[in-house]
């Protein structure tokens, strides 16, 4: 499975500690790679293939001007549109359904969603249908998706936590 | 179960909005409220107000001074103390046990966590040992924990969504 994630209208002043905060959980989360749009960013692309090259893994971001062309490009390609919203159906509801397709485009909007994104996806999914947060509904979605078990390797990693029930440890990957 | 949350270290310059949505995740996720710590910041209150107050039920936020002695405090109260961190033991291994606790405070922190908030705390949680955000791992922590079914309610909401699988629609309540 496939899934990468959309992004929307980013704006770098309010929005780059967010977005770079959904390409993290994205990144942890087995998401393949994440396209943004809005203003383009090359600190917050920076931030995000730091923590990759440090960490493991390789995790693309990319910038796309135009969403409407992305998503149609998508749809041609059969990818399945999943917008993530609080007006959505229950994630319960629709998350088997959802693991049966080929690949996923999982979009997140920023404060303003384009009013007319509505047509242009395939499922409306909801992690509550009340307001939270994008990171943590696209965290919650891809964990639920995952069935908690995100089975990402994380290979080429410099450093490696090793888990502590008090206090911090970390080894050097050679 | 009671769940408090307790965001460390807050700016208002950096963080107004991380903040805001650790305050909507935890809302909505059933946690009882959230005392943080860092700046005092009275817009970023007043937006998680308005959201408890337009969507349903009570979500209080309180500022705190001195983290140290809240936890001290809580811990004398008999709180258990659970900070979320990619340090951590896998939560799976322990949420188990933290079900059967009687009060909860969740540790989040920002950037830049204090050095010596280790020894304050009972347990260190991770949702993966990977950098995420406090926004998702706290989001996830609270989903696992109430395994996908918070159970609130959100009494006296003046709106209300009615799920769809495309479009917005929501009723509002009298």
């Amino acid at each position: 499975m496939q899934i990468t994630i959309l992004r929307l209208g980013h704006r770098i002043f309010r929005d780059q500690r967010i977005t770079t905060h959904c390409g993290l959980t994205a990144r942890a989360f087995d998401a393949s790679d994440m396209t943004y749009c809005g203003e383009k960013d090359e600190k917050m692309e920076d931030s995000i293939k730091k923590v990759a090259n440090a960490w493991g893994d390789v995790f693309e971001v990319k910038y796309e001007k135009n969403w409407k062309q992305f998503i149609k490009e998508s749809k041609n390609h059969g990818k399945t549109i999943v917008l993530l919203t609080m007006y959505g159906i229950d994630s319960h509801s629709i998350i088997n359904e959802l693991r049966s397709k080929e690949q996923l485009i999982v979009v997140i909007g920023s404060e303003k969603v384009p009013s007319d994104i509505y047509s242009f996806v395939d499922y409306q999914v909801a992690i509550t249908n009340q307001p939270i947060s994008e990171v943590s509904a696209l965290g919650i979605f891809l964990d639920r998706f995952f069935e908690n078990k995100p089975d990402k390797k994380f290979e080429n990693s410099k450093i490696k936590v090793v888990p502590q029930l008090r206090g911090k440890k970390t080894s050097n990957q050679s």
